[in-house]
């Protein structure tokens, strides 16, 4: 890091959600770390022909992941315990969380804003529709849950006061409870990460803290995100079958339903091709 | 695995908690397994001179853990939420989780026995003393966790019924909720796992599991489990510091705590080796 | 596993080049286990609606990879060193390598075949051309090498006969000196395995052991393996750019070397998007 | 970092055997990183109790390795390839080598010093023992050695020259020769390596590394490298049978062959534990 505006975001508490925050803590490595360890295994022979830019989006595109596995991110992260637990599930970085045995956990808990309380998706098994309730009563959804989480943290401090070991007594705060933890991961990791939690699919909570930890990855290996964004995050695959419907659209000029289905496309898979085609057509 | 005993035991679900199982889905491999890999590093020059009960003694006892790997474990688990967060930190092994996005929360919750109702230990931090509260006060404590529980899950199916977002609707369910996954590890990992997990510092609540799931484990690795046991579970590392009061107590017959402390061990390190020694004495 | 045809497979050695084999030891779990593992995730919602085919298909799709962690597969392989040193950098398996260290290296090296004494290649910096030498030239080049295989194992061997340790004499025995090891891993990571080391790209040596595996494994997981076909291994990603090419060809019915570079694929990220073009039109 | 020896230190070369060297590259985090995520976890409670070295040492006593993984090591290393072998079986470590498929081996090899030349181990299965051979004989072996590898590179550009592929050419070059890799890997994994390969156990050709390593990483952690030092590479640990003749000795101050086998000690497990005694009586 060579640069003031990256020594400002560094240490600096970014807010997410209604308490939650990210902090970068340290970094190790920029896009040129990710070229110096490129460069070892191409040895000489390379060093002419591809400039690094060239040279880094090479290495996504044909995922040579292991130089983007030199660079080191540190993050500093307050969170609802239910989005810890979906964070978790992310087996290669190292973590610290916040010891619900050792300290008393705290007095804050994730409320949803009005407008994210929204009504089950019907196409999507795991996630919120578009439609949040109406203003009066989401406002009511929002008012009682606050309400309940405090009645669950006095019952909480209740216990603690007589004597009840934190151990016990932390069992029936809720998920939305918040505690905190240090996080170290490995850029080709962290992109795996953002890939899966800037995703639509991804649970609305989880996401605004992955697109705040994009913003600032951005600014320290800018040509390995650019790579990223390109090749993957904006990137799409398409199974034997799909290209096939893709060449029938580009010979025959279009592609009807029938020829969808025909090809083998069917169902879910026939409806998610047509919806990569949108996504192409809208670009 | 050639025997009616083992297949018993397969499928079938052991009791953990109140509501709670541990159900062993799959082993792979077994003692001769281990055996097998180990073979394969020292070639002939091993086979006649060490049985298998040797061999997997010397494996254990020099930290040759690559042959233990070969012994894959899968396990079928429901338990509650905050045991879950505490299993999920040992990041080698496969999980797949029962999720509250996908489907609703199930209507279970964790209730300590009255006797687990303990106050804060003042020697762990960590951890609940040896004391339970008193009879009366205690099962007053258990009826409200229950209650508390029955409210939450009212409150949650309330929201379900309003068509909130399950995804939305769960994060004021509590720590105690009940949750299920299928977990897969291999022998080496799986003895860190109860290493860590049955040792007195962990929650009770945890080593309950591990002790269950140590109990099938004996029965299908019985000479693994058995060096597992005297190794590392019954046995103990002494500092260097510590081998130097070793060395003046086997010297000089005795071993006062001005000797201790005039070898370097001070506060909580000459605490814990007093604990050991105890530990030696009473063998 | 419930059939025959599985069980004659295991156990049994699959040549592979001039002295090596694949040796399927033990499997862990099949389609229906990753069916197992994804129900628990989705919960009771997703039974009655989705197939398994239609399950296990839209978990590869949408890189739901770790239903595919709970299968487990292991092998016995006997490879050239230099093949072993590829093979090693997947970092998710589990490992037990004969050791020179401990038993004397055998006397089997790896010679190529004639047709496969290839030129280097222009087009691709780590690969071999399409090009042999001609045969007589190819005959030769074979003929030295076994020689100088020969002469290394005397030096080797003299060594070893004047007391010499192992672990000094074999550090001039050469990559082509056969090894074996124990390697165990999940079906994920073996598709990831299988996709890298299946590819055109791959050194020819190590693709002949990955394409037997994948003979067998196809056999034990038939629709996961169909699935991988079909999204991974003949499936193709394209980037936001290669995009917008694909959609100026499918909206203007051609797309000139000129449109392509006013989109931005230049160099090689051009000649790459033609590549797959070209697979696409001969599908 | 904050002093300007520990800058002198990184990217230097630091030689190892003949042509090999160690170079830090880069490191994230140091004591005060591990204290930093080790307090998240603790929470307010232990700030005020425990100052940071006792914290440390707390840490490595109990084996709470996550707060040593939070801080990070990058290395550049040149080391021969049979080093390199017994090296990358630490797998929780980034790596990125030199490629003898895009670029060609480079013309170093090792030769061990002719004081290193000795005859097999019988006590030690996998190691050389403290003899050398008589001057005039290691002499030749070494002389001999270098030949056998001009003659095998001069073989190698030979093919070389004759356009045959890099990959193909190189199969005859030999495990001394010299590679080169980029390594990054956090402290409580790095700390697991040099346990491992500072051992009498390990090979002189990689101890020489590690005690390299070992010095540099003392000076950018040193209250972990001390704690490390004292709890486990001076440490000891004991079975539960050899607890039981350490109690036998304490109390009747003596222990005879005759008491050692009565408790169950025999064979190696025997004479390993006698050796741990000879280790006590002298420290």
């Amino acid at each position: 890091m060579n640069n003031d505006n990256l020594r400002e975001i560094i240490g600096k508490e970014y807010k997410c959600l209604d308490h939650g925050f990210v902090r970068l803590i340290d970094v190790m490595g920029d896009d040129s770390a990710i070229v110096q360890a490129a460069r070892v295994s191409y040895g000489r022979g390379t060093k002419t022909v591809l400039e690094d830019r060239g040279l880094i989006r090479y290495l996504m595109r044909n995922r040579h992941t292991s130089p983007f596995e030199m660079v080191e991110f540190k993050f500093h992260i307050k969170l609802p315990i239910f989005v810890a637990r979906q964070w978790i599930r992310h087996r290669t970085a190292n973590v610290n969380e916040y010891s619900g045995r050792y300290s008393e956990m705290i007095n804050e808990f994730y409320v949803p804003e009005q407008d994210q309380v929204r009504t089950q998706s019907r196409a999507n098994k795991q996630g919120r529709s578009g439609e949040s309730l109406p203003d009066e009563e989401s406002a009511k959804v929002v008012e009682q849950m606050a309400a309940v989480q405090q009645f669950l943290y006095d019952e909480y401090t209740g216990l603690i006061e007589r004597d009840i070991a934190r151990e016990i007594a932390r069992i029936n705060l809720p998920l939305s409870n918040y505690t905190e933890w240090y996080w170290k991961i490995d850029l080709h990791n962290l992109f795996h990460f953002l890939k899966l939690r800037m995703d639509h699919h991804a649970q609305y909570e989880i996401r605004v803290y992955a697109e705040k930890m994009a913003d600032m990855v951005k600014q320290f290996v800018p040509l390995a995100y650019e790579a990223f964004e390109d090749f993957t995050l904006n990137g799409k695959s398409f199974s034997r079958l799909e290209l096939l419907a893709l060449k029938h659209l580009i010979v025959n000029g279009e592609l009807l339903d029938e020829d969808i289905e025909a090809i083998g496309l069917k169902g879910r898979e026939a409806k998610e091709f047509k919806e990569k085609l949108d996504y192409l057509t809208d670009l």
